[in-house]
């Protein structure tokens, strides 16, 4: 699976995609993440990549030409599944969008910043277009690497453990139950007697029933 | 404001915090983000910060020790308003949390990895767990990045233009209208005329007929 990442700030992205299940991914040849420079495809002198925006108002507006350049040079290159715009007025991020992407072959991610980019890319480049959540950040390039994170961890062979994607949460219907590791007394708060016991069928009971109760507390729209 | 993240990987958030708005921010001196190495307060010889989860199953849990030495070493040096921990079940971010969290003064986050933290952690340090959305990440690295980045740019002084923050998406009760810049013809593609106009009124009504259009076709829950 290949991604082809569009920034004005691609140093941003220099170290979530160096380091663990990123970084293991690209290793083993399972994913290949690259970054481009939206600068490098500025078609004026100035090199500049946005403008003011026309009917007035502040902020500056990311220029249709550059994103232009750079999505038709790759496709020309190769064929792309999906051309993704990160927007807050996107549609919502979920488990089930993440499993959907992580059978898709190359996606190109467009990473927008300022006030916005011209409408016009949206209307004519962009296939999908996907919010990691409702609040506003100073760019694209985190929401970006949540996508690709998201998504890259539930290829096959990424993660080491086959079965640790498949218990987690929003991946069945309930949230996790609580965990716990050594020491089994901490200052006086000690682990669950049940989960000390060695009896499977009742550390399961336990788990599921914590996990139930915590869904319900929780989420409980999980449930319905 | 004050940010200590406790961590893992204190590499993979180098690059976030190292440009853009939260470079600045650190710059003008409005904000600061200290990354802890959570290994630095292991406390085996073997300095590992994990263990196998009791009552069995895949999936190493992260240690209580080592996160309660780092949270108790900073609290013993200033107060805190949160300490944070980034969890799937966690409350989700929204604007008005992030409204909510730029007015704190010194923020602990905790970051997660592999199955979890030891359910300890959660009961007594914890004061808030925050989710950034319904899918499933390597960590709570990103995550915690997202918080900052959402946060940090409301600070007054941060952005450079005092009205950015304010007209965004989600701090208003609508999105954004489209917004275009220079050429105002591209390859026939051509920006809407109302825009060209010089006639201010008429431009702020588009915008918000075409604001309120776009809210009532993407999220019609933000006009409930």
């Amino acid at each position: 699976m290949r991604f082809d990442i569009i920034t004005v700030l691609p140093a941003l992205l220099e170290s979530p995609f160096a380091h663990s299940i990123l970084h293991r991914a690209q290793k083993k040849g399972i994913a290949e993440i690259v970054v481009h420079n939206l600068r490098d495809y500025a078609t004026n002198k100035q090199k500049s990549v946005d403008d003011y925006q026309y009917g007035g108002g502040s902020g500056m507006v990311m220029s249709i030409e550059p994103f232009a350049a750079c999505i038709e040079k790759l496709q020309a290159e190769r064929e792309y599944d999906e051309v993704i715009f990160m927007s807050p007025d996107g549609v919502t991020l979920n488990q089930s969008m993440a499993n959907e992407l992580s059978i898709k072959k190359n996606i190109i991610i467009l990473c927008g910043h300022y006030k916005g980019i011209d409408q016009r890319i949206r209307d004519i480049f962009v296939t999908r277009e996907i919010s990691v959540g409702d609040y506003v950040l100073s760019g694209g390039e985190l929401p970006a690497a949540i996508v690709v994170d998201a998504v890259v961890r539930l290829i096959p062979g990424v993660l080491n453990d086959e079965t640790s994607a498949l218990s987690d949460s929003f991946q069945g219907e309930l949230l996790d139950a609580p965990v716990y590791t050594r020491p089994a007394d901490w200052r006086g708060h000690k682990v669950p007697d049940v989960l000390l016991s060695g009896h499977e069928a009742k550390v399961n009971e336990w788990r599921h029933e914590q996990a139930l109760e915590r869904t319900k507390a929780r989420r409980p729209d999980l449930l319905e």
